[in-house]
């Protein structure tokens, strides 16, 4: 398959360096990719989020579907020209979000009926509209469509959700048009049962994608059960391929995933909590509402290379967190999409100079002797 | 008084070009002030604010006394340091939003005694204080505390207001503490009345104050007994120093104010449209929540060199501001400004060629011929 090309250019134990490559340009791997969902990351401009150092963003078919619509996108040039983001885009298939979100929804072999949440019209998304709707946008990485299994699940449960998404799986291959540069994932899901997992991966591997992606986690599982689940399903994963664990996560989420070989990640958490007034840093989270920081002159954090930190002061920040200022969520959302991406290329670093062990571990000593407030 | 400069540069008729001198920059009038309101030109960053050729913004005495507070404002470096703006900053008293904002007032001789519209605190501001939070602030231009009369008012009730705010104009310029760069304002009341509009810019001129702002107006009076107002009140003030219309206003007010000999001029009515989805173009003004943008991929305005214009579609605008993004804030604030300070250089080069009765002409008809919708 040479959809989008994939090197694997440096191992430190099952971490990976590596460089994706698509028609839009290239992603390093280890690679966070922030969420746009409605055609924007929120509170960012496109140009601001590619000097945070991000090479990728992810848009939701479900949002994008529903409004503006993806014929829409279409007609006037793509989702990179509307929402002038010139990088590669990933978008999700819109199955998870219609259990999220949508007000009602019927499960068939065939797809998901269900409402609109934001009018109430229904809709219904398959294995192939989801694969027509990201062709529509021209999403770089499209994402097969997948029932997220829900946690937690009985075995049974599982599995059955599992086969479900392995037939839709099948299906969003046979209606991906292939072209240069542009690329198809699978997702592996089984919850946190191992073998339905390995026969998961093995069954997409039979199949043959761009990458693979690992589903059904970082919802309400826990970090430990996470990590377990991934410690027998990414070895299961082919090497010459990315990686994708979806909709996670912490930092030291990505740091314990990336340990255990996984190369793609994206998660709301940086933009949503930039928005509520939540920072993360080297030194660990910092709550911009806590009082203690209103007349506090000291950067957000020291060193850290975002505007936020470089033309502020916590006692400003505090402020306008406070006083409910647009300019907070835009700082603060700032600061953590860069928080993030220091934190994708020290990863980076560390696996090409093989000290991934030793990065890991002044990760969590930081973390523990920094500037935590609760969360 | 040297406080600050002003030069005249030009005249054309009534109308004045001119720079003012502060100790944090230069502005050129006529000029407009975007409303920095809590320390914040709200869904903007400071060097984008410049950016559209402001060169000088005003922050709320009322706002920021109440939070983050003037005397913690002046501990952390001052109002300029703070909200990391540079260039000049002018505020107001604190009188106009007591009125306006608060929830409890009680004014006598002395001052106004208020309840904080966020925590229900009691506070009282009289000449002295406001002076002195503009001082703990940095002010470079401070306005004198006075009375916003309500309109409609009698004559009488006009009298009454105008000749307390003459008393706390005294009291302001006793308490102001002089220094190079910068300056206090003197404000004329007198609401639609001629004598009394004269008898108070003849007090304030035997005050002696840096400025004089004309205050009272755009209250609900309407364009036409605005613009008749000024008719009489411009003239009587001292053609040695600038004049600032405060509150105002649509571009067809700064136009005619300008054809009137007004220098200064600060509203938040475009940032605030700006949040609203709406915006000003030579073309008259633009609701971008209107249906007929959901497909249109023109610019905003052709020929505007704001982000809002250069890189977006109407079309993923209108998204966007139907979408409640934050991002439509973002770039229609930023569109907006960038209108505005077109405005006020167009305005500027046409005095100093001798032309502004050619540009007012052009500016209605352009305006009338544009693409309008109703705001």
């Amino acid at each position: 398959m040479t959809g989008i090309e994939f090197k694997l250019t440096h191992t430190d134990g099952p971490a990976r360096r590596g460089r994706v490559g698509t028609a839009h340009g290239v992603i390093d791997t280890p690679a966070f990719m922030p969420v746009g969902t409605a055609g924007t990351v929120k509170a960012m401009l496109p140009e601001s989020v590619a000097g945070t150092g991000a090479q990728i963003v992810l848009g939701n078919t479900y949002h994008l579907m529903l409004r503006p619509g993806a014929e829409r996108i279409d007609r006037l040039g793509g989702l990179h020209r509307f929402m002038n983001w010139p990088g590669p885009i990933l978008t999700d298939s819109g199955g998870f979000q219609v259990m999220s979100l949508s007000e009602i929804r019927k499960i068939t072999e065939d797809g998901v009926r269900f409402r609109s949440h934001i009018d109430g019209s229904y809709h219904t998304l398959t294995p192939e509209r989801s694969i027509q709707i990201q062709h529509l946008l021209d999403s770089n990485i499209t994402m097969a469509f997948d029932e997220c299994t829900p946690y937690p699940a009985t075995e049974k449960e599982a599995r059955t959700s599992m086969e479900l998404s392995m037939r839709w799986a099948q299906r969003s291959k046979d209606a991906f048009v292939e072209r240069p540069g542009y690329g198809l994932f699978g997702i592996v899901q089984g919850s946190v049962f191992e073998d339905q997992r390995l026969e998961s991966a093995q069954t997409l591997a039979d199949i043959g994608f761009d990458g693979y992606a690992v589903g059904g986690l970082a919802v309400g599982e826990g970090q430990e059960l996470m990590f377990g689940t991934l410690d027998f399903t990414a070895p299961a994963l082919p090497v010459d391929r990315p990686r994708y664990l979806m909709g996670v996560g912490k930092p030291s989420d990505l740091v314990g995933a990336v340990a255990r070989g996984i190369d793609m990640f994206d998660c709301v958490l940086p933009t949503r909590s930039g928005r509520n007034g939540q920072a993360w840093t080297a030194g660990g989270p910092v709550n911009l509402k806590n009082a203690r920081h209103a007349d506090d002159p000291r950067p957000l954090e020291e060193g850290c290379p975002c505007p936020a930190c470089t033309d502020y002061s916590r006692a400003y920040l505090h402020h306008l967190v406070k006083a409910g200022e647009i300019l907070a969520m835009m700082l603060l959302t700032w600061h953590n999409l860069t928080y993030y991406q220091r934190l994708m290329r020290g990863m980076r670093d560390a696996i090409e100079a093989g000290t991934f062990t030793v990065f890991q571990k002044t990760f969590h000593e930081t973390a523990a002797a920094g500037d935590i407030d609760r969360l």
